[in-house]
């Protein structure tokens, strides 16, 4: 390997170039001067620097200070990412074994935390967003049904806000959910921000959810890999819903036992910027963007006005989600336009729509790119713009994520069962033997144990054939899956 | 929250100060400046940068030229620290509620995994090093023994070198552990710099391991939270031990779905670093200073010669292990001096030594500073000299890690269980509801599920007492312990 050829290079070479980031982590390549030079303060559990599986000194004090701010009971540190949050807070509130309920639009790692517990799981199906075909939120009275139907559900588990920025009625959940006497857990992954801010959403910690996880590198100036759990457990009346010791019995376990101070500091530091900071500015200049978009013609800016099955959803505005829906070309193309033309690189592109995501530590200068460029392309949108990939894609009820696959089995079951591999356009009807998604925002659009219909088959290999990023098909290049052998 | 107070700040203030790094990490806060600025070139999942858990590209690429170097078959970067490569070693080796072997002396990620799994455990247990009271190596014949009482065992995972860089006879173990047909994984956590220098022990890799999990921030200039996985599954005469697929399953699972790129960039460049240089200079100060400890009087530098009851180990010199067992002085007492009067900070103490971390990238200057400092306290121990700590410790037989306890139900049995609180000293004759250890090393002297014995809480009880950092106590101040509640 030649030294220019290390990924460091690589990463510096992106970091220099023209290209202005509307994707992941939320410091927008920029932060304290503090941490540069990373190895000086990156250290291991010495004399006076306390420990974060057994924090007693400066790291309890520090995520004590944080808890304050989030208005939480208890507020860790997490090293791992969101995923190793909602693997414990769901093994520390499921027993092995139990079941629970989840709105089907979670991210991987809960899945893979009903994997490694063994769980049942009942779902809860976002509503689809009229017109758009991305997904809606959650409506508590689905929660309720489903919570009336099965009697041995020990937790439920809802994402809010979407990858979208789509919010759900946590407060409506919250309440049916202890009305069960169960505790609500909220994969609020997108959604660390929100606490800073008056125009932004309120948080689901302060409308009665009782695990709360955050990514803080998603929206806040932190470093990649960093998170935040959250724990309510002083119950108006006393009592909690949640066992704190179990959720920390697995945090020690799904974290690093050598847990980066580099990492840890940022977290601290990204919490304490953002609440030293107006967010005047930025959102000043976020709805300025937002208002010119109003004006694309053919290309459409998601707003508040998007209405559900049951009227409008929250919205999160720091998400710019343009839909392509209509207009005639793909969300691949459009993104892929932004990039090679305009050297915009969005989060993240559906079938029929992109998302960039904004920070407070964003520059005007990327919201003024952003506006002209889509403007530009929503003008000169014609038949000639499209290649193959750029073909319309739109069609009433394609959201992928609020359709129900029939289950034949339980993930593990599936997972841990005897597999084989088989031709992906010969699988219908077959059980899948693994997870199939779109990364981002990886939503399993299958899920091992579930039977694979002709319909979320033909959307997969459309969706292989738009060039969307498919992950989890055995091998994509072969289009071969690894399905669950009966025989 | 003050800024002065914020935790980078802490840790600057730690970076700038004279006391010199005898711990991890490896990089001894000196690292290339491509990594300076660590928010320009922390990124996320986008084009052109590949993904750690689907690579297809230039991570794929950079793990290829490391498996070349490492000489294994297969190399997987993990930003999680070794305790992920642990987990998804042990889950992916061994069936949900099967048997595992493993040594007694294992760091508690092993004991996690074998929770997660629900497995039964054997142990195979270090000698003792006579007169030093610190953990020998595991002797293969042992590890036969074990394998031809319980059938059922389906791996067997060995640490190996030690914390204290004792190193065992992995060829041996191998050969007996592959005629039972079996894989053998191997905790090189303070390994993963054997591969660079031929004074340095030889690698499992080398020797017949099937699976190597190595810390790279431990003794590679890497940052804190990043390891290696190796796995070798082409075996000599076609077949292979491991099932390289249900490992993935698990590390996909045990990381951030948000993998932190620089974290990886790091890991690539420090053995792009260590293959690039010369280990020359690093040998020749560390032999200089080993040399000038020969003559402490007192005090007794763990060399070579220290035999077992199966004659003389192999030792990694690169851990400057200095003994305090018979000088009547405890290796608490050593380390704060050193620390206090010094400046010089070592990586752990056990009740009868300390134990210097040196890398390649150590300074001589700090050679020099240790070596004076440990022959001047030497020269000067008298009775005047300790502390109430200070007192002598050492009594012949007295590693605490070489001793079994009786068990009386699996890990994952008395930690699902029902537990109570008791007071530590009058739990004798109790089933521990958890794990204690001494951190570091982190290894278990008592495991959930095992009989609290009168021998090993008096021990216990002396290491508090001692001030060593005992964990895992249910409260170490009130002195309660978590017991599995049989009533």
């Amino acid at each position: 390997m030649k030294q220019e050829d290390l990924l460091i290079h690589r990463l510096r070479a992106y970091g220099n170039s023209d290209i202005y980031p509307f994707h992941m982590p939320g410091h927008k390549q920029r932060g304290a001067e503090e941490f540069f030079n990373p190895f000086k303060v990156d250290i291991t559990e010495i004399e006076g620097f306390d420990n974060l599986h057994h924090p007693e000194g400066i790291l309890k004090e520090s995520m004590k200070w944080a808890a304050g701010i989030y208005g939480a009971d208890q507020t860790c540190y997490l090293v791992n990412g969101s995923s190793c949050g909602l693997l414990s807070a769901i093994c520390g509130s499921v027993t092995r074994g139990g079941r629970i309920l989840i709105s089907r639009n979670c991210h991987k790692a809960v899945y893979h935390g009903i994997y490694l517990q063994q769980l049942r799981s009942s779902y809860v199906y976002p509503q689809e967003i009229p017109g758009f075909g991305i997904q809606g939120g959650i409506h508590p009275g689905d929660v309720e049904k489903i919570l009336d139907r099965y009697m041995d559900i020990q937790a439920v588990l809802i994402v809010s806000p979407t990858y979208d920025g789509v919010v759900s009625d946590i407060e409506g959940i919250a309440k049916a959910v202890h009305r069960a006497g169960l505790p609500l857990i909220v994969d609020e992954a997108h959604g660390a921000h929100f606490r800073f801010g008056k125009d932004f959403p309120v948080s689901a910690l302060e409308l009665g959810a009782d695990v709360v996880v955050q990514s803080v590198h998603k929206t806040l100036p932190s470093l990649t890999q960093t998170a935040l759990l959250h724990i309510k457990y002083n119950r108006p009346g006393g009592g909690s819903y949640v066992d704190v010791d179990r959720i920390h019995q697995y945090l020690k376990i799904y974290q690093s036992t050598s847990p980066s101070y580099l990492l840890m500091a940022s977290i601290e530091n990204s919490i304490f910027q953002m609440n030293g900071m107006s967010m005047e500015p930025f959102i000043k200049a976020l709805e300025k963007l937002r208002k010119r978009l109003e004006h694309m013609k053919k290309l459409r800016l998601v707003k508040e006005d998007v209405k559900g099955r049951f009227g409008v959803f929250d919205l999160d505005r720091t998400k710019v989600v343009v839909s392509t829906a209509g207009a005639g070309i793909s969300g691949v193309w459009l993104k892929r336009r932004l990039r090679d033309k305009y050297h915009l690189e969005m989060e993240m592109c559906g079938a029929d729509y992109v998302t960039a995501i904004t920070t407070a530590m964003d520059r005007e200068m990327g919201f003024e790119r952003l506006g002209t460029a889509l403007l530009e392309i929503d003008e000169g949108i014609g038949p000639m713009e499209r290649g193959a990939e750029g073909a319309a894609f739109f069609e009433e009820g394609s959201c992928i994520y609020s359709r129900p696959n029939a289950v034949a089995m339980t993930i593990s079951e599936a997972m841990d069962g005897r597999k084989k591999s088989i031709a992906l356009k010969e699988s219908a009807g077959s059980i899948s033997g693994e997870f199939v998604y779109i990364y981002p925002p990886g939503i399993p659009v299958l899920v091992p144990g579930e039977y694979i219909s002709k319909e979320i088959l033909h959307l997969i290999l459309s969706y292989i054939d738009k060039k969307l990023p498919v992950q989890g098909v055995g091998d994509i290049k072969l289009q071969t899956i690894r399905i669950v052998d009966r025989e």
